[in-house]
């Protein structure tokens, strides 16, 4: 394949040194969006800016980011330094995050300095914090899984006594794609993870009939729009498959978490994309997490509704009116492809599409290593059975060979 | 609307003079396109190759084109430049073009250096030389407008005895978007086009019920896929507006235009989309120019069919298996955004949004100016008339501010 050090000589625009990398937006009350994060979240909302014509910039980790490797002019910085923050947020109008890392206490000072965040700091630290999206749900009068922050084995042992084993021990920050999260059956295995010495709360293991989310959109001028509830399939803390809408879900609770998903979106003040991840349990809904961002329960919006969630949460952010929610099709299922023990994702690709012409592949031009997200699959249509066997096949084929 | 001028100080990514611009494919096997010209229909192609986490590098005449605002990577160079060419093509796997207009003789050199030019520069010849395209549909039994090459008044006035006024006069090449096209009503109009000096070519002004186009995909393995035929209306040689599938067109004359379209593709050796844009006439089909790369009457594929135009270009230009062209619902209307007497488009975008949550807007980051053809707008659902009537106002609206 080609190299990229064959292109010396060849004239180039100007570089950081001369000029910013990023061109000025073309017209002058175009809007700038600056998004902390390089990952595939931030890869698939660059698409969506590119269709509405607006700025938007990304500062990743590093060049090999995602979002990084594909939009003009990504910044490489560390979202922990709060010069980097500064320096980021003086090119954009607003703010906004591929995740949830950013320390509170220079979300603050960015803020109060007038940068523009979307969600804000008061928002996104119940996005940051769980033992505080705990209490403030609950104050809200929303069920979640009965919980209690712990910090030594006797507490978790008391709290296993009300609840019983396993219990389930979660970092009160940092914690994301379930690293962060154990399942604890054992005093012993709880003592491992105490041995940490990380802020950590304890839940009650909840025995759900099944996972749901519900992605709520909220702009700045209060507008909220709801995507249908999906069905979501976790392994080890992972999101493996999304079916929209969830098959079978009744109207009353269907309705039940959208109501929930808005709620918490107009009580916590969220801007932009909220994921509300759900237990359905034979008692009703309990809200596990919380994100604040473009969320993997909602990959299967950009073929399968009318505004994907990306678009959604640009204008969101940007305080435009929202896109219709309203699917494109009867039923869609997503299935993440995994890395598996060969990397060349690519020359299975081929086979996949003349498999099946109508997939939708995504591919997210990630280094792959077992086990980790390297992109995703769609299918829409009528039969949820025949586009969830059509999607599996697809992803299991893109990681592993195997038919 | 922040500066770009705040980022002085920021870490970024190294420049050109230390390293390429654009990072290395995150797999070892994962091909890079590169794509000639940085108008919209690169800005589009990237948001497909992004999507396909293929490598994408576009080759733009200036940092200010569409593509070069949103690619990682752009390069700024000459199309019409040898050593410019070459530099960019060692850089791919494939090359690729947004516009006709790259020299035939760099194409064949270039060719002849290695480089994979698709479509090839044998095909390439039929978009780029209309007197040598129509000599070769003649030749295929394919029905055009009467046509001669002209070069002096007298051989336009002695085509006009034949086939009457008006004449049109065509620039043998170089035209495109109606620039290079002139509708002659009188032997005056026709001396003043010849006075420019460049090679013309006469056709006779058909009387058409209506234009239609297909596009047609194809790759190298010889894989065809062909989308529905649509509606197209042309102004002043711009396109406004194109109704998908075309309605009320006789099945019989869509499966002739399907025919013409992948006949044409494979006799010509096209790889990529072929673009054939039709005269509907009381007797029959006739070819009026064909385009070998996405083409505006295509834009509403991006949500109105299985896989969009650019993605299907993609495909057939890496030789993948080509996407399903089927539409994703009964009918779609696109119609243009051109530039109006106010550049702000972006503070009617509101308006355009809050009145239609399921208008699709794609603005391509363009310098407004009167005429220009600076966005589009994308509506689908089952009536046609009210799908062209609102994406007609949201097209005016952006344009003009009226309603």
């Amino acid at each position: 394949m080609a190299s990229a050090d064959d292109v010396s000589g060849l004239a180039a625009s100007p570089g950081p040194a001369a000029a910013p990398r990023w061109p000025a937006p073309a017209g002058a009350d175009v809007p700038v969006v600056g998004m902390v994060g390089g990952g595939q979240l931030a890869q698939m909302t660059s698409q969506a800016a590119t269709g509405l014509g607006i700025g938007f910039h990304v500062l990743a980790a590093a060049a090999a980011d995602s979002a990084a490797q594909v939009t003009a002019g990504a910044v490489i910085g560390d979202y922990r330094s709060g010069a980097d923050l500064r320096a980021f947020a003086a090119a954009c109008d607003v703010l906004t995050f591929d995740h949830e890392h950013v320390p509170g206490d220079l979300l603050a000072s960015l803020e109060q300095a007038g940068a523009v965040l979307r969600p804000g700091p008061a928002a996104l630290r119940f996005a940051q914090d769980k033992l505080a999206m705990r209490e403030r749900l609950t104050g809200l009068g929303v069920q979640c899984p009965p919980y209690a922050a712990v910090s030594s084995l006797s507490e978790v042992t008391a709290f296993a006594g009300q609840h019983g084993w396993p219990v389930v021990l979660k970092a009160v920050s940092g914690g994301y794609d379930g690293r962060g999260v154990w399942i604890c059956g054992t005093p012993a295995e709880a003592a491992a993870v105490l041995s940490h010495g990380i802020r950590l709360l304890a839940e009650a293991h909840v025995a759900f009939r099944r996972e749901l989310a519900v992605l709520v959109a909220r702009s700045p001028a209060g507008q909220a729009a709801v995507y249908p509830v999906v069905q979501t399939v976790q392994r080890d803390g992972i999101c493996h498959e999304v079916i929209a809408p969830a098959p079978g879900l009744h109207e009353d609770m269907a309705t039940e978490a959208e109501r929930l998903g808005i709620t918490i979106a107009a009580e916590l003040g969220v801007t932009g994309m909220l994921a509300v991840e759900l237990f359905e349990t034979d008692d009703g809904l309990l809200v596990n997490e919380l994100a604040m961002r473009p969320h993997n329960s909602g990959h299967w919006t950009i073929e399968g509704a009318g505004t994907s969630q990306f678009e959604q949460h640009l204008r969101a952010v940007l305080n435009l009116p929202l896109g219709t929610p309203r699917m494109t099709a009867r039923s869609a299922v997503m299935v993440n492809v995994l890395g598996g023990p060969d990397p060349g994702i690519y020359s299975r690709l081929v086979h996949v599409m003349a498999a099946d012409p109508a997939v939708k592949v995504h591919l997210y031009g990630k280094q792959v290593r077992p086990g980790r997200k390297v992109g995703h699959v769609t299918v829409l249509g009528e039969d949820t059975g025949v586009l969830a066997s059509r999607a599996r096949r697809a992803a299991r084929y893109l990681s592993t060979g195997e038919d």
